[in-house]
């Protein structure tokens, strides 16, 4: 890709200046989870977090944590930002998203220059160990991807579909597989704000039919180099119809560059 | 606990309406990490949410996020609060610490009814498997807490004393161990917010000399019963001086009452 390529990912997270910390936006069809359903909350949390970037100095994302108040659909909406510190290492602001004036979601994030960071390094985990992506599998070339529109925006590749794509679902709440997106745009860290919240629940292999988040939280913690990135996901527990969902991003250069975790609520 | 025993941390998390969303208190030294040192990030939660808790008509914590702005000490403070959605279910609001006019923590904040959840549970994951309290060990019992006033609100029951609390840290990033508060109050979901900071960090383990918390998200996932908590707490990522924390806390009848993970940067 060269910088100035219009990607999807780019053109779909635009929004325009209207004066007074306000943007205007129009939300797109393009990133449905289902026919008609909602938009998924990744790509939501990445318009405002794209708005609320330009209000802070510092170039990356470091922290977002994210309430979701309402389903999102497609069409104009409005994102209002504050900034609440300006420091010389990290800025916070908030930015809440809204639609036919009805807020969708409300975020605080922080940001900083990943790059300037230094310090002691330790890690207890390894990348998930896959086999290359072509190797893989498309868990939508069978099915298609009907309604949900993301599919065509994300593509991924998975050493074995779940069973729950084929509508017998497994038992299985983990799960390791590729992701990027599918017009090549490389991913950075707002990027990574969407991806993680960009596959499917793996509750749905528990029998779950759906899965709306609640909060999400999406710790950046490295500057993602081009190329595929390797996903861990897992839910541990599942209580009463709420669940968490884990979520980690590797690079291709095998550097975790992302994790997240969500607590969703499972409707009745 | 009568009902209407003074604890400590009911006397010490109160603020006062002064109108307009805004509330008056006086942080207090009660919850020092060190000598004349900051204030426990979990207490400073805590007010906050304390205050937020009155403006939204569901009666339990579910999800908190803050971002820590600056230090907290002792002495007066303010905290303004906004509703940004009350349903059925749910409730989402928002609330600012300030001391001298400089902000400290935001945090967003759902609240719910937790008894009023149903649905499926799954989970991976069992309770820590610890000796009883009586059969474990006072980190503090040897060095006592000069200065870290905190340990003072909260006790610790552990089958073995970390290294670095004898200056020679072990390197492990993982640890289970007991909680409670020492005067006796139960435990609640708003005490919670504050007990899953309660601990010293285990990359004190790693040799750090310091944590600063950037970024906190609890997850309430059950009324807590009375007695002593079980707590899980692990790093599996420290990279270049910033690192995550999850921590667990099972109540005394093995049920997870409380998942959080936090971002915190080691000062360099």
């Amino acid at each position: 890709m060269t910088p100035t390529a219009s990607t999807v990912f780019d053109t779909d997270t635009a929004s325009t200046p209207a004066g007074e910390h306000r943007y205007a936006l129009e939300l797109s069809d393009r990133w449905a989870t289902t026919v008609g359903g909602p938009l998924n909350g990744g790509y939501l949390l990445a318009t405002a977090l794209r708005a609320l970037q330009r209000e802070v100095p510092h170039p990356d994302l470091l922290v977002a944590s994210a309430h979701y108040l309402r389903p999102g659909t497609s069409g104009p909406a409005a994102i209002t930002t504050e900034t609440a510190r300006v420091g010389r290492r990290t800025a916070t602001g908030q930015a809440t998203l809204t639609r036919q004036n009805r807020e969708i979601l409300r975020v605080l994030a922080t940001f900083t220059d990943l790059t300037q960071h230094r310090g002691a390094t330790h890690t207890s985990n390894t990348p998930p160990e896959l086999p290359a992506p072509e190797q893989c599998l498309d868990p939508f070339a069978e099915i298609g991807s009907p309604g949900t529109t993301i599919a065509q925006q994300v593509q991924y590749r998975t050493p074995r579909i779940p069973g729950f794509f084929h509508g017998t679902p497994g038992g299985t709440t983990n799960a390791e597989f590729w992701m990027r997106f599918s017009d090549g745009r490389d991913p950075d860290p707002l990027a990574l704000a969407l991806l993680v919240d960009a596959a499917a629940p793996v509750v749905f292999d528990l029998g779950a039919v759906g899965s709306s988040t609640i909060e999400l939280t999406v710790n950046i913690r490295h500057r993602p180099a081009p190329g595929w990135l390797a996903c861990r996901v897992r839910t541990d527990y599942l209580t009463n119809g709420l669940h968490d969902e884990d979520f980690e991003i590797w690079d291709s250069t095998g550097i975790l560059v992302a994790q997240s975790r969500q607590l969703a609520l499972i409707p009745e």
